[in-house]
């Protein structure tokens, strides 16, 4: 069996030591493990694959004990994670993801999707996956997430995955799901924070178009950065074009940044994100 | 003898038929040429280099007797332009530019170095450039800029590089040069505008660091983009860090841009350029 | 009516003033242009794209009245090309195709798929489109060509696009289909020609992996080059991981090179291509 | 005092766990600490920097004691290497290199600069370096190596880096400096080894042109590569015009190359280079 370490505590002497003495003692086999302090803020950071058997409460408990107190200890068997995907009517990312899905590379299980417009509807179902519409229309934003949410809880995923879901979501509905709903938005931010990123880079008159993968937290486009990437672009290319041009980058970076989380290689800290790579 | 003819003007039809048939007429080999309409705002660019023998009014004329009024043309020969190179304490982009220079590479005579620091005066002085060290100490802006001007003004430069000079110019300064001054800012553009931004991209936790070559007009950091480009950073880089690695991107950002700009490729239109690489 | 017209010929003054005359004289607009000279080779290349309205024979009758008499002129409206996809068992790059084509994106239809494989037959199922699966086993070389160009030639197709057809083709097929047949190679050529890129780039220790797109001409991996990417890899990937991490470059490169090509963007000559984007 | 502590061995149950164990029993803190194990060879890669009081010749044979008996270990201080620079006629990895450590930025002291032409001596004598012109002229390759191996030895430099030496060097030669010779080649190896890169390149056609910085051992352009990297090129671009576009790639790929060299983050096992960034 192969499991998961995920440690962060504040930074003491010794931690490798001890927490690989316990690895040990346990006779797992380490197959892949990194470690990071953030000098800054003296923070440690570690991440462990081990292969062998245990019992679960046993080494976590023993970590417990020569950890320091306000430790975070996550220790789970390596495994695809449930996820829900949330979607407007832009096809790159779902599109993307489904293909990925299909053929067993994701390393999740979609549980459905849900979108405020049914322009996607055909297509998720051809990949034979739970599909909702849940229409904004009439409604105000409290009641229309309070209908999303509903169905959400009816899978327990994980995560949720805005693959270009085009709403905005208030912290009551994010505050259910600190560090598990991902976004792409399609600006290398800070910059174009907002609506119609493409158009303020064409106005603007930028030679680099970009996304940025990250988790959702209260204030719009200002969670924790996961991924970015950037393409070159030039005069010849309008808003629309920067759009379409842009469409590959956000896809491949979201779906980097899945990878990554679903790998649980990616820690939380102070807004930022630590990645083992 | 080689020339550089550039032309912008509002798009009509039969443009390029008529101007490279005034070109032909005056026996002129086009040995490049391109052309571009902005279609957003009707407006035609083009950029020929030719070779022959002509006489620069006769053709000036002649090209103006087809095109529209307020038609910009430019029509020169091919060569080195005159420029001063403006630095502070950073030796990174004078550096790059003072060995390309020395070996006969940067298509440009270098007249002279002005700083507010005597930091690099000697490293200048090693390749036999005037230095002049203007100090703010004691000054006030306006004081400061006028000195800076007395000395560009003797060498009659076409072109102003702030390799990093770390000063802000008022407009007062700036007019004297329209999109005559370039510079390089150490950030992705429009992301972290103004001091420090490597400080800014640490503490906002992005996973790219960048560098924007653009004109410098009235706004601070927001005249016409030429060239940006990125490296990708991560949890491990620190600002100083940041600042580090950050240094060979500004410098090949800003070379590439004089390249572009010293071999005539760049027009500026609505705070845009348009380049014919 | 959009048309597009691409030209090349033996470089000669007054090319440009001559053919934009012509487009001129039919009440044509160009609305994109671009000239190219090729000065090792004194070989001209133009393309542009016009709209108005205009009597095919009648233009092209009279441009081969100016031209030098090898010119080659392709004159055609613009629109969507007729395809055939190649694939085997991998999904990365037929699936991204099957994506664009389905939501519109891609500027071609797809008429059918072959494949030496039946796995992929129920993914394009899914999409409606017609798979053909021609088995190899028990064939020799020929004979499986011959099957397989019985069904491309029952829909007569403009381009023939290898999506990871891990069949190496003679040149009796490919003669049918002179810079006609695009196919993707896993590594940035010419490193790697052949087999098993993956594991050669593992062996010799790169660390960039890649992927080229080209044309498919007599002789293996050695075709004009189209577009050609990289991405960064290290110690950490083994051959496998490699060869995951670099299927997004592959499906991103094939299909930016089908986007030129299919925007009649894409000149050949002297096995390069001449690619106005 | 800051030391770095280099260990690669066999690879076996506990090691991260006795070898921190030691560095703890000594009162050592770790400030950074990286491991890999490639599970192909089963083989064990560890780099930590540690900050402390300590006694070499102790804590080395207490590693030895616990560590596999081929295992192979490094510890020393952290500090400047001495390094030896060759160069031919080209100046641009040379000046890179010369105005960095001017500036004290290169984690190294170039004790002399040795090149086959005098064209760089004035150029390394600004920056008050002994160059020494060592011509090949009338010289067979053995005569020529003896006479630069008299003028290295005085120096004992603990890296050559071939910074654009136009020369082989025989297996006489190289075997004195195993994995101590950094040379820089204009390709992306292992595309177009040996002489003449670019023109190899623009020959093919290739939309890609690169750098390899790598270690030099018996066999021509075969030796572990540090880093590679690449930039874009077109049509436009004829062989010299990628010489001269290249220059930028070559020079930072092999500054960022020694900076991980220099900075003791570079294994070399199996002709592949493993490296803690």
């Amino acid at each position: 069996m192969q499991y998961i370490l995920k440690i962060d505590c504040p930074d003491q002497k010794g931690l490798v030591h001890n927490i690989s003495g316990i690895l040990f003692s346990f006779g797992l086999n380490i197959i892949e493990n990194e470690e990071f302090v953030d000098h800054v803020n003296d923070h440690f950071f570690m991440r462990s694959e081990v292969v062998g058997k245990l019992n679960r409460a046993e080494v976590f408990n023993k970590l417990c004990s020569i950890l320091p107190e306000n430790a975070q200890i996550q220790l789970h068997e390596k495994k695809k994670k449930n996820i829900i995907v949330f979607a407007t009517k832009e096809y790159h990312c779902i599109g993307d993801l489904l293909v990925r899905h299909h053929f067993g590379e994701l390393k999740a299980n979609i549980q459905a999707v849900i979108s405020n417009h049914d322009y996607l509807k055909d297509f998720c179902e051809k990949f034979d996956l739970p599909f909702y519409h849940v229409s904004a229309d009439g409604m105000d934003r409290k009641e229309h997430e309070q209908k999303v949410l509903g169905i959400v809880n009816q899978y327990n995923p994980e995560f949720l995955v805005l693959a270009k879901y085009m709403r905005i979501l208030t912290p009551d509905f994010t505050n259910n799901f600190k560090n598990r709903i991902i976004n792409i938005h399609h600006s290398f931010l800070p910059a174009f924070i907002g609506a119609k990123p493409y158009a303020q880079a064409f106005s603007r008159g930028v030679k680099l178009i970009g996304a940025t993968a990250h988790f959702v937290n209260d204030n719009l486009d200002e969670g924790p950065i996961i991924i970015q990437d950037v393409i070159h672009t030039n005069h010849k290319n309008d808003a629309s074009m920067m759009a379409r041009s842009g469409r590959d980058v956000e896809k491949i970076v979201l779906s980097n940044a899945l990878k990554l989380i679903f790998d649980d290689r990616v820690f939380v800290f102070n807004n930022k994100t630590i990645i083992f790579e």
